[in-house]
């Protein structure tokens, strides 16, 4: 099986044990699966972007100061890989691809301006024609509201990718920004090239075999 | 004035003179512009891709088909300005801002699977905090309505960068892929950096300081 | 055995089915032999170089032109190779042999103005000290005139390399360009190398095998 | 006169405004001068050291961690400078040396394990001859002992670089690492290259050609 | 095992049979041991130092000199080495972590100024955990005195690092530079990551297996 | 004017006094014009490719390591020339374009296996479209049979290209690599790019600007 991972910013936010991430992917290749996984940036990211921005930086460059905090992340799980990885954070999908087509695992943050590190893991699911772009946040899943806001809100543990688009769409916390799944662009990508998502807490990750056999909690995005 | 030039495609799809480019950018350089120029695919584009699908490739590699054949335009563009241009494309918005720094015209196709070459320029402006991106195409500017369906559609000398979103999302044309100007990537760097687009015909470039002052046909989409 | 195989640009020339070059390369893989295999521009190239022609560019300029038409041949084979390819087209002999080192086959094109991509792929052919340099071309192999000019060319099955020389030096049609089989260049590192070339119909790549062992028609071209 | 900066990591620690650096360099320029700029790493250099370190990493990959984050300062410091930097930060001397043959400021974090930032800086004042390396730290200048321990210490506005070498080996609070000015790789390079150091509190930058001059508090290091 | 072997340049320079190093490194592979290789400059180096001091290069560029032919060095013997190694030199720890990820026998030469190979060889050994970094050189390991000036010098089969350290110290011939081993920046990532040296004679490569199970002439340099 | 001057690795032999070369190219640019240096690998390029050869390197890593040597000595230049020179050697004729693209001088050793340095210049000068190949060699110019083994040779002060090609392939010399000044590919491109070759002695080098104006020894080759 090949399985996208794409890891919260906030996963990196205090100076914690970080082992559970790196322990899960050594888990899933050891039983013969192939893994890239993507991080995002977090707290770092967003000190460096309020730098930025109190130095008068453009839109694209702050999005850059993220961008490379979240390759700083990719960096320190592709060293605690060892073996297991490529041992450079690719910069671009193209770079993806060359060190993909080595057979490691391959961790990357974000690649461009514009786009969320969602995005990344979506075109890295597609490059790779990926069976699960695996997105591992804080919360459990879908659910049909903001779970931060509604302590009512139920999980979806079965969505389409049209009724995930619908919520997100209509969801006013996404404009908030408060919670955020798969932007446009990602939502694009998922769509065009029928990918299936499956949305789980980044505690999990070590569980995610089961996770995705259905036996743990999460929410499973299919074109259909 | 920092200008950033978007060039359809089409402009290469004939083996025919290609000069009025270079010349245009040769005379806004002189008279002291900065310009960078990014350039689509067209039908040389649509070709490979097509091979590509005949070939089974998935969405991401098909994307990355069209992105080379924009980035061949772009290199013939670069050498065709010659000692005005930096010697290189630039695969990605890292290495735009590296060759930028140097004060050269830099000539870019292609950055990414997944978005246009409008988005691509979207960014570039943003990076260089252009005055203008120019989007010079097919048609004379924007239309209330698609102009190659509708001989009645009345072009519009200005436009809010609201009011062209509503147009983009409401226009059959545009899910058609016939009327394309900005995907919503492009629409959303355009408005977060409130970008001023200017919209004219490819072959008007030549007069394209004219088409800033207002005295030439073209359509002028600003914030408010 | 190690094999690197030059294609003719016409190979690329319409949009129809391409699967037929992957499809043979895949088998050679899986046959347990290592494949290199080197792309020409064909009629885009042409349709560049005259662009750039009419744009004033250089000689070496416009080769550039070439180069890049090739290499997208190269990337798109590459891309439709998928895991069996290392995951990006190399544009020196250098990056050649650090691809190479990593045991996928390695899909290239033109490296650099002033030779052709048969010299390019001749000079694979040495550093790989492949067993045979194969030229698929559209004819079906060496003849002792030109079979395009003259309906009575005989097909030459065995030829020397000397031999060989011979032909190319006297042919009217080389000088012409019709009839290119190895420019000077490729033939010196034909010679100084002594490496045996195999040219054969691009038609017949899927009976490779069955070609080197004498069983297709093909011309062999052996140092003595 | 060619100068180059040493910036404290520590500078960037909280989330403050930053312009101090960028102004006092782009005054630096606008008087004539070339800069190149150095930054350390801080306070998030050593959280992602502290979580390479819960997992498990080598010191070279530790040290590779705050070498990233010292490179996203410099990336920062860079972005703020605008048209008067280099648009990427160099990751080797080697890098450096191709950037800074530009005629651009270039601004730098940290090239290799095993060496401080401050080694970084003399290996920059050493290939480009500059005339002061500055260490823009948080203190005055140099001490007869550490100003943090001891209140009485007292600033040395002048001194020898065999008398820094010697404070610094016996100086107790060196090898606690809390009074770091210059390691011996940085030294090293000062002796044999007989570079002009110049001490100066992080503070002072914007009045740096006055404390050149000696009009400012700071402590002069010469070889003599 | 994991093992870096740093080989003296004096290895490099007559022209006469160089098999030794490949073969033994040939041989540990095959006995299932990982390798890395680190190559000194030897007199070519000497050569363009000099040529380069006569042409008024700063410290820094002459050290790039002899980094070059280092590199030259590694090179010839990557080429060697034939699908052992990594078809190409690292520049940098951080391509050599890159490199060596992908399973290869890596061959470096330097990576910066102001540093000698050894302290090239000990970083490497730190970035692969090695389990020794032997310093192949022109004596037969480390002696009491300089074997070269005193006949009596003798060889100590067994050091702890700490000795070493004080040997070296206070060795006049260090400082004279004719009995180097490792400079201060090589002993201290020796000393931080508690790496086992073992010294021994260049010409004993082929039996570094017995070398390193003891039933060879060696000194081995261990942490405690 | 343009100028591409191609210096014999000859002049690199001996460890002395190179200062000939920088001056005059120092001397070229303050008077206005645009130099390119493309420099021979000369006896240290024949004993690495000795030792190769004994290695049993394929002839087109044989290649590489003469052309490594030719970079050594281009980056030797390259520092010595400071801050006129580009601080990078290219090492394909594409990276030229981009560090030439800059306005600095470019110093660049070989490109690729299977080509003498005298065909890097010719391709050199072509995509710069210099007014004069310069040849610095160790003899005054074309001489109507090889001065070294004919005391009676006749030095010929202008010569076409049509006849100098005539001269090369008929010299016996030429073939025992004795007499070497343009290889066929190196022909190739002066032919078709029509460019004139001035062959002079390097010694001459510091009196060029008199040398182009027909006052000092030397051959010039033009197309008619």
């Amino acid at each position: 099986m090949k399985l996208v991972i794409k890891v919260t910013g906030k996963y990196f936010d205090d100076e914690g044990d970080k082992s559970l991430l790196p322990r899960a992917v050594r888990g899933l290749v050891e039983r013969g699966n192939r893994v890239a996984v993507v991080t995002g940036g977090g707290s770092t990211a967003r000190k460096y972007i309020s730098m930025g921005r109190s130095l008068g930086l453009n839109e694209a460059s702050l999005d850059l100061m993220g961008i490379w905090v979240s390759r700083l992340n990719a960096f320190l799980v592709a060293m605690a890989l060892n073996d297991l990885a490529y041992g450079r954070v690719p910069e671009s999908l193209e770079q993806f691809i060359e060190y993909w087509s080595q057979g490691k695992v391959v961790v990357t943050g974000g690649f461009q301006p514009g786009q969320s590190t969602a995005a990344v893991a979506a075109l890295v699911a597609e490059a790779t024609v990926a069976d699960y772009l695996v997105i591992a946040t804080t919360v459990e899943g879908v659910y049909d509201s903001d779970p931060r806001l509604n302590p009512e809100a139920k999980l979806l543990p079965r969505v389409t990718t049209a009724e995930l688009k619908r919520i997100l769409e209509t969801s006013q916390s996404v404009k908030a920004g408060t919670y955020e799944l798969l932007d446009p662009m990602a939502m694009k990508i998922v769509e065009r090239s029928r990918i299936r998502v499956l949305v789980t807490n980044v505690n999990r990750l070590d569980r995610l075999t089961d996770v995705i056999k259905g036996s743990g909690i999460a929410s499973i995005v299919e074109p259909v």
